[in-house]
């Protein structure tokens, strides 16, 4: 009920930005940045586009907001497997579970995410490229201590934690929630790709 | 020399052809599809938006013949894998070394055909899915194949197989000219994973 949407949300500041960022991320997933006008993201979040300058500086904040946001979340799942056990086995499992989750179930924000990095301004590419960074290194610490502990096996620990970031990164491009296996199925299969990835002997 | 470019030139049909789609690249890696005018394109060209008409319709036509072109070259090539041997995993081998190398080597154009694909008109959409889905079947069909030999080994041979082209697709997003690993090295032990990923056993 769009057209029901009561007055008092508007006055509700937490409400008003989240709104705008997901009229944001519908509005950049069917038109890309680009092509999308803050009087677009306005109009989708019920809101005149002087009322938006009220939240975000600019469309680019937006796109910003989003990327920080995915970035955080992905990292924080990764950061939560490796912390899950001392088992580098098990830490794979929970952070590939955790990553692999969030890009099917987010697949629109993920896609964006990862698809208008270069939309940034200089200083937030910045930012989201060094938590790329902290990303990649984080992959590669848990399968290093798989390494460390004899029961991965690969010669190329970073080239392969790239690998393995690459199937939930690339999974919100295929992802259809209407598709035939849910994001559990997939989890699951890319949990056993995951050991086979890593050599992972136990 | 781009200021040296001979008037010559323009008067040969191909090759105005083959200049426009180098533009529309450019630009849209630089500002998507969508951030794109025909106006950008001609310019980047060397050409008048006039003379960019007399070779394409509209910014989508250029978009449509970047991303069927990406899309038959990538299914040649994993039809050529598929046709380089009896053996699935010769196959296999040849099909992700052609499709990896692609993607790095050709990682601009490669991220606008995956990456813009909601821009193409309807019946450019469909057209092209369909190529997709083809791209899909093959890489499914030698994985199946290598399960019906008993040499590869996966409870499903649909999703491995999306898996296997992730890596390549996804590589288009993180690969670097100027980065640590060459494409040849890159491949390789993509070729490694791939083996790894289907349970290969010789």
């Amino acid at each position: 009920m769009p057209n029901a949407r009561p007055k008092t949300r508007e006055s509700h500041p937490e409400t008003a930005r989240d709104r705008l960022i997901a009229a944001a991320v519908e509005s950049f997933a069917a038109k890309g940045f680009h092509g999308t006008t803050t009087r677009d993201i306005a109009s989708a979040a019920g809101m005149s586009p002087a009322a938006l300058y009220v939240h975000y500086a600019s469309k680019e904040e937006l796109l910003y907001q989003i990327s920080r946001s995915g970035h955080d979340v992905t990292l924080r799942l990764l950061r939560e497997g490796a912390a899950s056990s001392d088992d580098p086995m098990e830490q794979l499992l929970a952070a590939v579970r955790g990553f692999t989750t969030y890009h099917a179930r987010g697949h629109t924000s993920a896609r964006i995410v990862n698809y208008e990095l270069s939309a940034l301004s200089a200083e937030h590419y910045e930012e989201i490229r060094a938590i790329r960074r902290t990303i990649n290194q984080q992959m590669r610490r848990i399968v290093e201590a798989g390494v460390a502990a004899g029961v991965f096996h690969t010669p190329n620990p970073r080239m392969t934690a790239l690998a393995l970031l690459s199937l939930g990164v690339d999974l919100a491009r295929w992802y259809r929630d209407d598709g035939e296996w849910s994001d559990q199925e997939i989890a699951d299969h890319y949990c056993e790709l995951a050991l086979r990835i890593v050599g992972a002997r136990p």
